[in-house]
């Protein structure tokens, strides 16, 4: 009877999807997230934060009539019986504020965010339900001068968080170039653009899988369709010879040069009035980033990169990591893409009915940290423990107290042993766990003589966990210090170590 | 019937209780929040970030037999039928963490953390349902020299972002010593503790509303009640009085110094062991803070600080304004409360069954700035615009991407006007409503002669607006540059400014 009164302690759990992040992994997003909103701001941009919950309906991706929308985000309903939802980007976000703000906003309004989103998704290995993205956006401006230079700030963005020139590539294209391709291939009519849906998004699809399948693969999408190593059948678009080969002169239209990719492609939509003017768009952002010195080592013209967003319009970039990582089974492979974005001139026309253009970037911050991490790039940010000062009598804790202010005030980190100081050993283990590269000591001995003993905890690190206080006195990693000169002491030692 | 087709616009509107923050209030945020890490990391403290969303039964506030546990908390079920539900604080996820994570983390564990919490709260003026903290907390450690060091850390947070010495003081209590005067005045009987519970509630409901009840108005609530302006009857603890002024006394027990507190409430407590054993924790912060020259200019012990969370069960601090600011209305009143904290034992017990010492603060960040806000003294903080390069002809656009480019190459804030070029006016408007210091202008005669036009916007803003360009450039406002010389005019210019 008793036991049944005994209440179920609660597990101590993350929900499934969702993870913790401690400390260095913290502190170099932090990092990243600053680093790349200074750029941001410098090109310009105004820093804007919204809420992370959204009325369902302003997020605008689900239909009014389900009973409950929470496909693909966490929602639920409010006092009023409203949905609610955590949004699952920031772009949602910025097209309602656009539409609720726009006769205070400047035009164009040119807004960077950062922050996390949520996506009610299937969790997988490496794929979590919350994480971090950071966009700029340019709402309000017609001119592809805007798009250009939003893939200049990209690659700007990426050498400032460390990817070296070389290491990476933005690459553009244009979703009116597509347009005419698909009008040239018969499966757009722009008189009747409900025909061939089906058809386009298969095309669609398939050229987004060039990089996994190869151009043989993407051929077999474009007709009857591709069976994979397991069997599987996935099923094509079902075009004609002549059709398939439109789209795979598309694919691969990309040149030695940008020059070159736009000639091919200018060939290959003449007849679709929507392609031309994309190709005109296109080679206009490749002149304007020549212009200004970025050059095909940094920004190409790819008509490879599709996108998979549907509300695309007109320029779509994306960034990839060129270098190889090995993965958690020690394969080598490509990292991928860690930055995309695009036109899309119909958001804020959703609220206010009126069209308004509008271009910007995601950069995906945890897949481009996993990126650095994997490349070792990350060891500079990688935070140092503290100087930890010893207990050694706990009658003494305002002088251990003293210590520790008289290092923080000289900027040190710094913190006295606040855990059970009856065991020394604890406290030197402690200390190694905390990453410390000092240790100070100061007993009654030391006290009578006006000095401190300053263990070298990285050179002492495998003797010092379990050791004894009196075997440890004796390594050489130990100095003794004048008390009066602990905070230069220790200054200079780890001046000398940085 | 074509109008029943039409789809109803979706609403452009935060929900209710949420908003957005633009440019300045952004970032002047991420500048306190770095401000406060960076003391807390000198501390010793690590960063912890833990996501938004927990299970419902982990955050803990909540019984698992109601229907739906949404009370003051978001909560939804996921595809299990789990609950789930958005952080109330951020103590609740570290109990969490600490107990799943307990064999791998240090003891005691020192971690910080920052970040939005959400309270399903009826929002009103100023209060909103998504609103920052900023925490520091030790786990694992039982002396009360962790709640000293908390203390002196909050002060020290405190000056760090701009809160002069003597605009603020930290005020320290403890538990123990407000269960002691319970005992001595009858409403606590440790062999029984469940008795009284609900006089005990009102009579510290009644110490927290000293500050806008003064001591009549808490005595009466002590006793039979209070009547208020309205008319309305608030029930009292019916205490005796000699019960009451057992309370009364240790309310108004606060003396000219620290020793002297503690004095009056040695005295106020003695026989009971709770409430002595509180007394000399309070005097060993007293005396620690003291030695490290924490005086009573910055931390006071003061009996009058109950806190209203039920989990802290020995020391308790809070840090409040002591200046006076101008209400919506006009009138003058005390800045109040903006970050406490407090000793709680229990919280890790929950999942684990093992007590475990804790301590810690937690900063409104968001009353802080709100604070500074009312001081005038986020100033320095409001981000300038950029300097704005006009499009006197869009065919030359690539030219002002260029003159964009040095500047931010030199770290100058600078964007080209990107919206629709034809109307100078409008860029110009467009540059003022982004406090653009300066505006550059080139046209053809210009380039011709190798010069541009730099406008000085800040001296020439009221007249700028909507005057044509004749008008304009004869302004004494106005500067020729040598195009060459663009950058270092501009930074020599930005230079003087600041």
């Amino acid at each position: 009877m008793a036991k049944d009164k005994t209440p179920r302690r609660p597990q101590a759990v993350t929900p499934k999807g969702f993870r913790d992040y401690f400390g260095a992994d913290v502190t170099a997003r932090a990092q990243m997230l600053a680093q790349i909103a200074a750029v941001y701001h410098r090109y310009g941009f105004d820093a804007l934060e919204t809420s992370a919950v959204e009325t369902v309906e302003a997020l605008g991706k689900f239909l009014p009539d389900v009973d409950r929308p929470n496909e693909g985000v966490f929602a639920w309903q409010d006092e009023d019986m409203d949905w609610l939802a955590l949004r699952y980007d920031l772009t949602a976000p910025l097209a309602r504020v656009y539409a609720q703000h726009r006769n205070d906003l400047p035009t164009p309004y040119r807004r960077y965010a950062m922050g996390p989103v949520w996506r009610n998704e299937k969790p997988g290995p490496g794929r979590f339900r919350q994480f971090y993205q950071c966009d700029a956006d340019t709402v309000g401006a017609a001119s592809v001068a805007a798009d250009a230079e939003i893939c200049a700030m990209l690659a700007d963005c990426l050498e400032e968080v460390g990817i070296a020139r070389g290491d990476y590539v933005v690459r553009v294209n244009n979703r009116k170039v597509l347009n005419g391709v698909m009008e040239v291939a018969g499966v757009l009519d722009p008189a009747d653009p409900a025909r061939f849906v089906q058809e386009r998004g298969i095309v669609l699809r398939a050229i987004d899988k060039l990089d996994r399948l190869g151009p043989d693969g993407v051929r077999a999408l474009l007709g009857e369709g591709r069976r994979d190593e397991s069997g599987d059948v996935t099923k094509g678009a079902g075009l004609a010879d002549a059709q398939a080969e439109v789209v795979m002169g598309f694919v691969q239209a990309r040149g030695d040069s940008g020059a070159a990719t736009v000639a091919r492609l200018r060939a290959l939509v003449a007849g679709s009035a929507t392609g031309m003017a994309g190709v005109d768009e296109l080679e206009t952002i490749a002149d304007l980033l020549a212009a200004q010195g970025y050059g095909a080592d940094r920004i190409v013209i790819d008509p490879s990169v599709v996108r998979g967003l549907g509300y695309y319009t007109g320029p779509v970039f994306e960034a990839e990591l060129t270098f190889e990582i090995t993965d958690d089974k020690g394969r080598r492979q490509q990292f991928g893409s860690v930055a995309g974005g695009g036109r899309y001139d119909d958001l804020v026309k959703r609220f206010t009915g009126q069209e308004v253009p509008a271009t910007g970037v995601s950069i995906g911050v945890d897949r481009l940290l996993a990126a650095l991490r994997a490349k070792g790039r990350l060891a500079a940010t990688q935070a140092a423990g503290p100087v930890i000062i010893t207990v050694m009598d706990r009658d003494r804790m305002a002088d251990y107290q003293a210590m520790a202010g008289e290092l923080r005030r000289a900027g040190i980190r710094a913190e006295v042993y606040l855990g059970n100081s009856k065991q020394f050993g604890n406290q030197l283990k402690y200390a190694d766990k905390r990453a410390s590269p000092l240790a100070v000591i100061e007993g009654a001995e030391e006290q009578a003589r006006g000095v401190v003993q300053i263990k070298d905890l990285v050179l002492g690190a495998q003797i010092a966990a379990g050791a004894s206080l009196e075997e440890w006195k004796d390594r050489p990693s130990q100095h003794e210090v004048p008390r009066a000169a602990l905070v230069d002491w220790v200054r200079d030692f780890l001046a000398g170590r940085s």
